[in-house]
């Protein structure tokens, strides 16, 4: 059988990882993409933070090309039992267009919040006019923009909301995979 | 009075004529970035087409810095009267910086639908299988993403969804608009 692969792509602190646990309770395998972030930035002896790992994202895709992160996902994602498979944190089109290569059942799913929302869940309501954090805020989201993470999103099949409660997210993000399940895609039968 | 500024980013064929129509209606002043590249296409003696505007839009971002449409808009925007203005076709973080510059009190709109429901429309319901079309769409896509407007839809506060009926998001146009002119952004205070 095909594997069904629904791809999860946001800016920091939109909520990925909560819709990646909703996946996980509905017999989903998860592979974070950030794993290999993380996997690579101890392998090069760098402590775990958001900068090291931002900068060996960045790095890593200028020794390997644009889909190094993509292809070690997809060769997890070919070893792997799962016939159901969430992917969190596509962060480029030259990624999506990776996966939709290897997995003709793929579904690219975005999830959005205002700056204003995800800066209060990452800096767990913080004032916003502090400026160190702000700016740690604005770097970070600067750095993600570079990699493409915006185009991603545009490409959207589906586009989640998510600027109330976690179990206002939890309630769609289980109405989306279930349909994306029973219907797939309805996008791009003519290409990518 | 400080002017009120909404400004709507989106790929092509996802609706934004639809909400600027709804904007005129609510008694916006609806200020269009497109009719500063066409004004620029008919000034270079070129054909009004999509491919000729793509391009004019292109050249004239190198050839006067990346916030040149914006920066036409905004002498648009302070010439006139009004004091909501809704901006149409706002392509890149660095054109959103250059209007929260001029104007506090800006809000950015990003409304979204699927490749797949883009396509439909842009093309009446022609067959996504067919490759000619396909091919245009994509490569419209891609000059747009070129500019940034990806990024400019990941940044935005607000975010309308587009996947069913004018009607719809009509509806859903004017409550935004409504909410937007009562409470403003909720957004960005400590920078942008």
């Amino acid at each position: 059988m095909e594997k069904k692969v629904v791809a999860l792509t946001g800016m920091p602190g939109s909520g990925k990882s909560l819709v990646a646990e909703v996946a996980m309770e509905m017999g989903f395998s998860v592979v974070v993409m950030g794993d290999v972030i993380r996997e690579e930035t101890e392998r090069r002896g760098l402590k775990i933070t958001p900068e090291n790992m931002g900068a060996v994202m960045l790095r890593l895709r200028e020794e390997y090309g644009a889909t190094v992160v993509a292809e070690r996902c997809i060769s997890k994602i070919q070893a792997g039992t799962g016939s159901k498979v969430l992917v969190d944190g596509v962060r480029s089109i030259a990624e999506v267009d990776e996966f939709r290569r290897h997995f003709p059942n793929f579904v690219l799913v975005a999830i959005h919040s205002s700056p204003e929302t995800r800066f209060q869940r990452i800096y767990q309501r913080r004032r916003t006019d502090d400026p160190q954090s702000w700016k740690e805020f604005v770097e970070r989201d600067l750095r993600e923009l570079q990699v493409g993470v915006g185009a991603a999103i545009a490409m959207a099949d589906y586009m989640l909301i998510n600027e109330t409660t976690p179990t206002q997210l939890r309630k769609a993000a289980k109405n989306l995979l279930r349909k994306v399940i029973l219907h797939g895609s309805n996008c791009c039968e003519g290409g990518s």
